[in-house]
């Protein structure tokens, strides 16, 4: 087997996900757990860290790069902000190293938007966005739609960030459906893809009408109530008129109309943007999110690490 | 004591509020409590009203006018729908009687917007209206508000109920305070008016751009990581957010935008929404809401109970 070289997690606030590295950034082994910074917070930081590491069999002196909500205040040791706007290659100039650590531990720094009208910040995404476009940007504006829970939408010009924003539609989708008068209407819900005519449908009446949001949410209700819409649709709608809100929000700046749009997403979130840009008809190219964010750990591991791995890379 | 004529009831999904009242409309006595749908579908609605009706030593053959949620689907006994458009004294001609009842007791319809492109109910807000404009409408056109968990926003043409939709003001409010990530941020709030500065430029940011409503909610959580927001400003910032949005799109229909405007409110959500109206320069004139329903459960009295009780009033 190849000796590795470190180990790169993405430490967010509801999942974790390791993987064991060798010198040339490929994967020997991948661990992934629901033990985010909410679980670790009580669990200990250091213990989550250890088991995975354990079973993948890293040596005992095997470094660690982390990136996410580890670095928060409330995660395991603050790693701070870098301010925007920002060179992306900045992120890795603000890591910082675990103390007292039995192995190096480095945690990678968020990015902030301090404007006082709107304040925003992110904590892994600097990460995968590192991944995604540094190194090859093209030297035009780019918007990043990078979707989650907390959605975040980047400007770019060239490889600097000059700001971004942070859409909540994942974290309305949950609550929603668990918590308001939606849920008697999504309790039966399966799954349905980004090609579903109400959910492209959801999108493009948000789109439109984005001023219109708490509105078209209430039609998840009065539409089981007078229209007979299944809950498979209702979660459909819900989920469409979220998304098509934030495409809405996320390009509505005038700096952000003409520029190209890169998503950066995985698995099931990847299909319903993908069906949601086109759904409205705008033009963009994906980049996948775990390899991204996996890019992004390797190069900070490169710049970070010590020169042994450099050398080997 | 004047002799009672009918018992006036406003029941919602969540309060019931009861009114003696005399042949003339006047008031002689008041309940208000939290037995509304959701309670009174455990305990039974006859228990519920009987309860009532006893602790203000009401007559055994009092009758009961009703409106809300006690007529949907889940309440007493459904009273169905009117369609809109319709003239509002047409929610009179719909009323249910409950059969097997030792007393008369009728609820009064809801008013259903079958647009499959825009569904929607009302419940309560119908007998609201009723008292509040019937009547007296100008032959013009005019936009109704009615804030509340689900905010009723109405457009009017003379005594015609063109259209309605319903915005989730208040329960994305409480669900966000108590389910999200906002949750932190809110913990401590204390209570804050219509005026309140935050509150105020939270309306006027959300108005001006409500396609980033979603975004503008995680600025009450990244205004508290960055700028230091305190958790009563991080509430009002939460209220005037989803309040912005939804005057933005309560008039953003073509046919609303000249229009005069109602607010049919009272108590501390009157006071939020007389600031955000003004906060957004949109001049408005506002009628008490337990004025409107005591007389809209009025109109609705004169039509449905005996000649006796028409004579006198």
């Amino acid at each position: 087997m190849t000796t590795p070289a470190y180990a790169a997690v993405d430490w967010g606030t509801s999942s974790f996900r390791l993987w064991l590295m060798d010198p040339a950034g490929r994967i020997l082994a991948e661990r992934r757990s629901g033990e985010g910074m909410t679980s670790a917070a009580k669990m200990g930081f250091p213990q989550v860290l250890e088991s995975h590491l354990q079973a993948v069999e890293a040596p005992a002196d095997l470094p660690v790069i982390i990136c996410g909500m580890a670095g928060a205040r409330q995660g395991w040791i603050e790693a701070g902000y870098v301010d925007v706007p920002a060179l992306l290659p900045a992120v890795l100039s603000g890591a910082v190293e675990v103390p007292e650590s039995n192995r190096r531990v480095h945690i990678l720094p968020g990015l902030a938007q301090r404007a006082p009208e709107a304040p925003d910040v992110m904590r892994g995404e600097e990460t995968q966005l590192l991944g995604a476009i540094g190194g090859s940007a093209p030297s035009g504006e780019q918007n990043v739609c990078m979707p989650g829970t907390h959605s975040k939408w980047v400007h770019l010009s060239g490889e600097t960030v000059s700001g971004f924003s942070t859409y909540m539609t994942g974290e309305l989708f949950e609550v929603a459906s668990k918590h308001s008068v939606l849920a008697h209407s999504l309790a039966d819900a399966r799954s349905f893809d980004g090609d579903h005519p109400v959910f492209t449908a959801a999108v493009r009446a948000a789109f439109e009408a984005p001023q219109r949001l708490t509105n078209l949410l209430f039609t998840v209700r009065s539409g089981m109530l007078l229209a007979g819409l299944t809950s498979t649709d209702a979660a459909a709608r819900l989920s469409g008129v979220l998304i098509g809100a934030e495409l809405a929000g996320g390009l509505s700046s005038s700096d952000s109309q003409a520029a190209p749009i890169r998503l950066v997403a995985s698995g099931r979130l990847r299909g319903l943007y993908e069906g949601a840009f086109a759904a409205v008809s705008l033009p963009f190219t994906t980049i996948d999110a775990d390899e991204a964010v996996r890019a992004g750990l390797s190069a900070a591991a490169r710049q970070i690490l010590p020169l042994q791995l450099q050398r080997t890379t």
